[in-house]
């Protein structure tokens, strides 16, 4: 019973460390535009959304394992903050090495089972390889787009670069393979353009 | 293909709807005391409780539901709040009501087939009877106790009622069924009335 609570208790420490990931601010703004979304609402809406469009994800794919890698995804960020997605190679690279100290540190305080799990699906959404991972990265791709540019936006006069082209450039590696969420892709970013919201 | 692009039409207009969830505030504060929680951020922290202590779940839980209904289970407060789990049977005879409503308008938002999925997962978590519902709902009693009074918590003095007697009162029917958490609740209270920040 002891060995049990003092594994309770570790776990317990690891869900309160996991809840100042509400205080991490992404650069996306809610879809009303009132504020900033932080990771951890973004980690649900995500989750949320793998379950609403489990039908489009490739044959074959294990949606509870896209939820589950979709709230774990963004943890690292406890430690190792959100960055744009259109960054710069050298500062991916750099991200990438932070991102790696802070998932060992943060899932170390787990017992070394859990730790181990957690630590593989947070590489398994990394290495973006298993159908379930690429499923995952093209809601994770798809959904700021919406939130930006979808209906009912606002619009974001924040990023001017991201012209119609350049928008569907950045896009298409994570969701050309899903091609009902590829064409919602096309016509999101086609209608922000006919609505003044986004460069043509 | 017309009729495909409709109906992901609607289930991006629901997933954008859902956004506003971000925006419904608890009377739960973050661990951090910081300020008050919304109710996105507060699901995506259950499902990963969900994740984190699925051992402690009846025998044959099955945890992916855990973790659906739990991304579920606020949903219906886009529309119709939150309330505080000691209010009166008046009260909660109003917000029942006020809640089917809202699932009907939200969830009829969706295709009729999803509607219907969606609706059943959030009947069976009310419901509380499933074993996926009960440590759905054992959870759901636990997270705000921890955030409150847990390792590091600055604890609450806006609830100077919730006396350690009370506090067990309310959180035993929820939880007694599941030994290691019930025995976590014992150990909060106390060690948060031997810390001063509850009455004892």
């Amino acid at each position: 019973m002891l060995r049990g609570m003092f594994r309770l208790e570790a776990q317990v420490e690891f869900l309160l460390t996991c809840d100042r990931l509400k205080a991490v601010t992404r650069t996306t703004l809610l879809h009303s535009g009132e504020r900033a979304e932080n990771s951890a609402e973004h980690s649900w809406h995500l989750a949320l959304m793998a379950l609403t469009l489990g039908e489009y994800a490739l044959p074959g794919t294990n949606l509870s394992r896209v939820v589950e890698l979709l709230i774990l995804h963004d943890l690292v960020e406890v430690h190792a903050g959100d960055v744009h997605f259109d960054q710069s190679e050298a500062g991916q690279e750099q991200q990438a090495r932070r991102e790696a100290e802070a998932a060992a540190w943060l899932f170390g305080q787990l017992p070394p089972d859990q730790r181990d799990i957690f630590g593989a699906a947070w590489q398994e959404f990394e290495a973006r390889q298993s159908p379930e991972a690429r499923f995952a990265r093209a809601l994770h791709t798809l959904l700021p787009m919406l939130l930006t540019w979808g209906p009912g936006a606002v619009g974001s006069a924040a990023h001017p670069e991201l012209t119609f082209q350049r928008v569907q450039a950045l896009k298409q590696p994570a969701l050309a393979e899903f091609p009902e969420l590829w064409e919602l892709v096309r016509q999101t970013a086609a209608r922000a353009v006919t609505e003044g919201i986004m460069p043509g």
